[in-house]
C-alpha cells in the first residue's frame, strides 16, 4: 500500500501514516497538497494523509477546499502528538548551536526555547527539509527543528527534545482515498454545507442531529468566497451513512441546505 | 492614538490599521502577539490590532488562547482583503528576478503565479521583513511578497499587483483596549464558552440565542488542551451586551455552560 503525503521524507505528516499503519507501508512524498490529491486520484498512491486542524493553529482550510474540488473519500482519521526536537550534526553539543533554522510555525511553537538558548532563528521552508540542509551544509552551530524521525532518516543526532513551549499539539489527519470504507460500529462522519443566510438557519440544521441525538464532535463556520454573508458549515458526527437515523437527518438536512457533501464515514481514531 | 501590532512597519496588520483608522494614528510593531498584548495592557499602546482569521487560512487560535490568558476587551474589527505585490529595487525588471522571498504562506498564496516566472523561492520570517532584507542586500534579481504599502516604507517598487493565486483572501481583525466601548446599534459580540460533554449540548447553547432570534456570525468548536472530549466554542453574534435580549441569552446559557467569558461588544464592520 503506498499512501501520499505533503513534505519530505521525514515529516510529521509521514510519522503519522507509520503511527497509523506500522512501517510496512510505503510513504510517498508530495512537493503539495493538491499533488497529494492528484496522485491517489490518479493511482500512484492508494490513500493520501492531509493534516486538517492542529490545536494550536486551528483548521487547515485548503484541505477542505481541495476535498470539496476532488471526488475522493475520507476513509479514517489519525491524530498526532506533535513533538518537536532540536536536531543537529552527530556528535554535536547543544552548547555549540548558535543558529536554528525550521519552518515558521515550528520556531513559533519553540520561541521559549529559542529565546533561552540565545540563538538566532532561520526560516526554512519545512521541517524535515531544514535538517536535510543543515546535513548538506555540514554546519555544526546550526541546528534544525523537526519530528524526531527527520533526525534517523537524514543519520543526524536529536540534541534535545519536546522543545516546544505549550505541549497540548496535536495534529488530527483526514485519510483520504478513491473509494467508500465500511466504517464499523464505531464511526465517525464528515460533512459540509450551507444554508440560506438568515437568523437560525444554523440552528434548523443542528436540529436534525439533535432530534436524532446525533452527537457532534466538531462544527466550524467560514464565510464562502466572495459571498460575505454565506458560510460554509464543517460538520463532524458520531455514526456512518449506513446508519438509519444518519441517513434520516442527512435527508432531512438536505431539504434545506443550498449545498451538502457528504465527505465519508470511516472509523474513528481512538489513541 | 497609538497603535500595537505584529510585525514590522509595512505588515498587513498596519495596512488593516491604517485601512480603519487612517494615516494620522501612531501604529506601534511588536515582535510577537503576546508583546502587543502587554504593550496594550500596560499603556504603552491604546489599542491592539490582532488577525483572528483568515478566509484561505482559518482561524488564529493562538490570539483566542491570549485573549482568555488577558483582561482586554474587544472593541472593534476590521477587514483587510490581501492583495499581494512582487516588490523589489527601484527600475528592475520583472525579467530580472531569479529569486522570490516572503513568509511561507504568502509564497504558498502566489504558488501559481512563482511557477510560472520560474523563480527560486526563499523562505522569511515576515512579508514586510523580507522587502527589508532585500532592500538592505541590493540584490536586483532577488523580489520579496508583501503589501503595496512595504514598498513605499522601504523605497522599493511594486513589479506586479494581485499575484496570489485566489483572490478572495481576507484577514479579519479584532481589535482590543483595556476598556469597553459603547457598540451602538449596529454591533456584533464575541463570546468563550465551553459545555458538558454531553449529546445535545451545543444544540441548547444554540438555542438561548435562536428563541431570541439573534443571528450568529461566526461558530467554531475546538478541542480543549488535554481535555480530548472537551470543546471551547468560539461564537460572535449580532447584538450587544447593552441589549436586553443578548442580556437574557448570556444569563441562559451561563446556566449551564462550564465556562463562559464576554470578549466584548462592538461596532460591526461594514466594508
Amino acid at each position: 500500500m503506498r499512501v501520499a503525503f505533503q513534505g519530505e521524507h521525514g515529516a510529521y505528516s509521514e510519522a503519522a501514516i507509520i503511527e497509523h499503519y506500522g512501517e510496512e507501508v510505503e510513504s510517498l512524498p508530495c512537493e503539495s497538497f493538491e499533488v497529494v490529491f492528484a496522485s491517489v486520484a490518479d493511482g500512484r498512491a492508494d490513500l493520501g494523509f492531509l493534516p486538517i486542524e492542529n490545536s494550536l493553529a486551528g483548521s487547515i482550510h485548503r484541505n477542505y477546499d481541495l476535498l470539496l474540488q476532488h471526488d475522493l473519500v475520507v476513509v479514517g482519521e489519525h491524530s498526532l502528538r506533535v513533538s518537536h526536537c532540536l536536531i543537529g550534526l552527530p556528535g554535536t553539543r547543544l552548547e555549540e548551536i548558535r543558529t536554528v533554522t525550521s519552518h515558521p510555525q515550528a520556531l513559533a511553537q519553540c520561541e521559549g526555547t529559542l529565546k533561552r538558548m540565545g540563538v538566532k532563528v532561520e526560516p526554512a521552508y519545512d521541517t524535515a527539509g531544514s535538517v536535510r540542509l543543515v546535513r548538506q551544509a555540514g554546519e555544526r552551530s546550526v541546528a534544525a527543528i523537526a519530528a524526531r524521525r527527520a533526525a534517523q532518516i537524514y543519520d543526524m543526532e536529536v540534541l534535545a527534545e519536546a522543545i516546544e513551549d505549550n505541549p497540548a499539539n496535536f495534529t488530527r489527519f483526514l485519510i483520504v482515498g478513491r473509494h467508500p470504507v465500511s466504517p464499523g460500529s464505531d464511526a465517525k462522519t464528515s460533512i459540509v454545507f450551507s444554508l440560506d443566510n438568515r437568523p437560525g438557519a444554523l440552528y434548523r440544521a443542528m436540529s436534525v442531529f439533535a432530534l436524532r441525538d446525533i452527537d457532534l464532535t466538531k462544527i466550524e463556520s467560514r464565510p464562502l468566497a466572495g459571498k460575505p454573508w454565506e458560510y460554509l458549515f464543517y460538520i463532524d458526527f458520531a455514526g456512518s451513512t449506513e446508519e438509519t437515523p444518519v441517513k434520516n437527518a442527512l435527508a432531512n438536512l438536505a431539504e434545506f441546505a443550498t449545498f451538502l457533501r457528504v465527505l465519508g464515514s470511516y472509523p474513528r481514531f481512538r489513541g
